[in-house]
């Protein structure tokens, strides 16, 4: 069996070129959510193919008229061993604002052994550590403990628009005793945690229009509806200033409370101090009667992702725009449907039009549903055991604020019970200016994803 | 005397040579709003200062390091004719959206007898055809009924932050018996109007802070409060949505209302359904209990002017922004101080933080103060005959509820009894896409400011 140690000597071996591979993987601007990126996705995706056949794995690429989605398997531990599905995406989000970055998004930067970069943490830096060591176990041993299997997606930072169909054709290759999502994180350097669930997601458009163009703000002030004033009041009232509460009629009727099992296995501790010390700021977002942990793990949001109308920039115009638009995006918890819950807010929006003033909502299709595993399940606990042994430390049982949206499908596709692990930090600055994440996080992802192998490679299929 | 038919003969004759001249004119892009444009402000005052000059005018340059103002005088009339103070502004305002204009912005094109440019109508038409009557008058006779002086400055968009300080220093330049502000416009193409008040002005923009940087909202929905939820609160509560009033604390305190002479002389009628014929959208905005004049002209206003923050380009990002800014402008009737007014809603936006986010407000400087005239007054009454006789209409006495920061300053620095008069139409788009002015305005604005210097030449000083 692998030990700790058997990983460890190998990594020494090969962590000079994984480092030369990691940055070549960074490199990549590979935006989803920017059109006309299709070229990047395509080089990114195939530098990964590439990257994974070369270690002896049988690799198929899926979706190649959009963003390729990277199969790879390895089925030689034979039919009595377990099988695993990793799941990943390379893709990344945008880099705006460009000037609040240190260093080049597409240009790693190693300072004080983390690595600057947009995409370094969120995912390809998670995805790189699970198929080092995957790829390098193969290459060094010619064989694996167990069976394996990699999705990697290029839509993930979009709501994943094209897997679902692809879960539903390739059920057969995708079949799976476990699913390892690795694309979250932990609570702290030294703490390394099992992820049980995530929040589930709906994001939507709104447009106030009003007059058919722009206005000048002294001639029409006091006769046209301005659409951000309207804007500005309808996004307000769906907020409770004094409680911090969603005010969309129904919005929380679905949401399951935890049971006091739950309660038990789960670290619900988080420290506001804590908080003001990484973000210099009081964590008073969310509802005022919840926790720390609560607000971010096991209740429903609705935030404002962005806002755009008028003139913003340099200087100052005077005037009243025919149109303004807000992003917005709901979190969602166990109980709650995204589809339901997008269209009680959609509607609840389009109702609260003031005369004068179109509001329009779209809801964008790549919504997810909320996830929730159960903590006493083979693979939580492989990886609690794998955890403990390269930190040192016992893992945390937590849950995940952020959505993964394709989880749920992924799960229900390849029949394998999920997880969700990975070595994020809070302040990792995923989707944010200035992204990074540590190289002594690659190498402790590389040797739990190792160690991971080998512990299940030690029990038998169900 | 110069009579109509001596002035329409000149006209024909100059007419081709003249529309060059505007185009020239129109080409420059002297968008005052954008840093970096003073080689393009200094280009597009040399080119005026040139044009005056040719003309016979003395032609002194102001401001040279800054946007340079063009001051150009004739005063050979002799000391017992009037002067007239004519004033004009040359820079523009910005372009974006950029791809809402049909044509190049800075490519002047005709279509139909109108002329699609930045600046084709504010200020540029406007100004171009005060310069053709008083340059073509003067090559023609070599002489003008009255003297006549002409300031035209770079920064009217920005609120003439460099004005003031050249008011103050050339006093005795600028004395004046009247002040013709060529900037507004009438209600009707074939109703002329003479303008006897604009409203005034202050701008500023309100800063929301929260974290240091822009985080994920999805591990951080529910706790981190985003300052794009803060500002809709924020500015929401400025307005009361049922009647539409401006609800900061002594808004209105210092409104004085209009009395009942000036309801009289005032043509105060303008109907709804014209409105929504123009601009496909009821005129809805501003105070519920008073008709559209009142609204436009003679009550106060607070307007969103942009809004940025977060993510609104294509796609969707998942992000709490680390800040996001308005810009907000309220315009002012008599007895309403621009400072004071200013520092009212600053002071009540700055008090309306929520806990967790740090709110600014930065006042820009170019404020101006309301200013109403006296519709009894010489200058009034000299373009309402002028007005007559070039539209075959009488004139109406208006207000405009648009602001020319400078004008009360301007006043008081030249000692001229003032007046707004302008041929801008309603639907001009100015500030907006596809800004346009008639060639039959550029010739009737010709007309009309040449009777009015044969008109003024007839009186004696007062």
């Amino acid at each position: 069996m692998l030990q700790l140690s058997d990983l460890q000597k190998l990594y020494d071996k090969i962590k000079s070129k994984a480092l030369e591979d990691y940055k070549t993987f960074l490199k990549f601007p590979s935006i989803s959510s920017e059109p006309g990126k299709s070229k990047t996705l395509k080089s990114c995706s195939d530098w990964l193919a590439n990257y994974l056949e070369e270690s002896g794995l049988k690799v198929d690429i899926w979706n190649e008229e959009g963003a390729p989605i990277v199969f790879a398997a390895y089925q030689d531990a034979g039919p009595d061993k377990p099988t695993l599905l990793l799941y990943h995406h390379y893709d990344v989000q945008p880099v705006e604002p460009l000037d609040e970055w240190n260093h080049p998004p597409f240009d790693p930067t190693i300072i004080d052994g983390e690595v600057y970069a947009r995409g370094a943490q969120d995912n390809k830096g998670q995805c790189f550590y699970s198929l080092l060591a995957v790829t390098s176990l193969l290459k060094e041993y010619k064989t694996l403990p167990i069976n394996v299997k990699i999705i990697i997606e290029g839509e993930e930072e979009i709501g994943s628009p094209s897997l679902p169909e692809w879960l539903e054709k390739k059920k057969e290759a995708l079949k799976a005793d476990y699913l390892a999502i690795v694309d979250v994180g932990m609570r702290g350097k030294n703490s390394p945690a099992v992820t049980l669930g995530v929040r589930g997601m709906v994001t939507m458009e709104v447009i106030a229009k009003g007059t058919k163009t722009d206005l000048h703000s002294g001639t029409h002030g006091g006769i046209a509806f301005n659409p951000l004033h309207a804007l500005v009041q309808i996004l307000a009232q769906l907020r409770d200033s004094s409680t911090g509460k969603i005010t969309i009629p129904d919005f929380y009727d679905d949401v399951k409370a935890l049971t006091d099992e739950e309660k038990k296995v789960f670290s619900l501790d988080f420290p506001d101090d804590e908080y003001v010390r990484m973000f210099k700021q009081k964590p008073t977002g969310g509802e005022k009667e919840y926790s720390l942990s609560e607000r971010a793990w096991l209740r429903p949001t609705l935030e404002i992702n962005g806002i755009a109308g008028g003139y913003a920039g340099e200087g100052f115009k005077t005037v009243i725009p025919a149109k303004a638009l807000a992003k917005i995006s709901c979190r969602l918890v166990p109980g709650q449907d995204p589809e339901i819950i997008g269209k009680k807010v959609a509607d609840h929006i389009e109702n609260s039009a003031p005369e004068g003033i179109d509001i329009s909502v779209n809801i964008n299709p790549g919504m997810g549903s909320p996830l929730r595993t159960d903590p006493h399940s083979v693979i939580a606990n492989s990886f609690a055991q794998s955890f403990q042994e390269v930190f040192g430390n016992p893992a945390e049982f937590i849950l995940e604020g952020a959505s993964i949206p394709i989880s749920a499908k992924l799960a229900e596709a390849s029949g394998g019970q999920p997880v969700f692990v990975g070595l994020g930090l809070v302040d990792d600055q995923i989707h944010a200016p200035n992204e990074h994440f540590g190289l002594d996080r690659i190498e402790k992802g590389y040797l739990s994803i190792g160690r991971v192998l080998a512990i299940l490679g030690e029990k038998n299929r169900s």
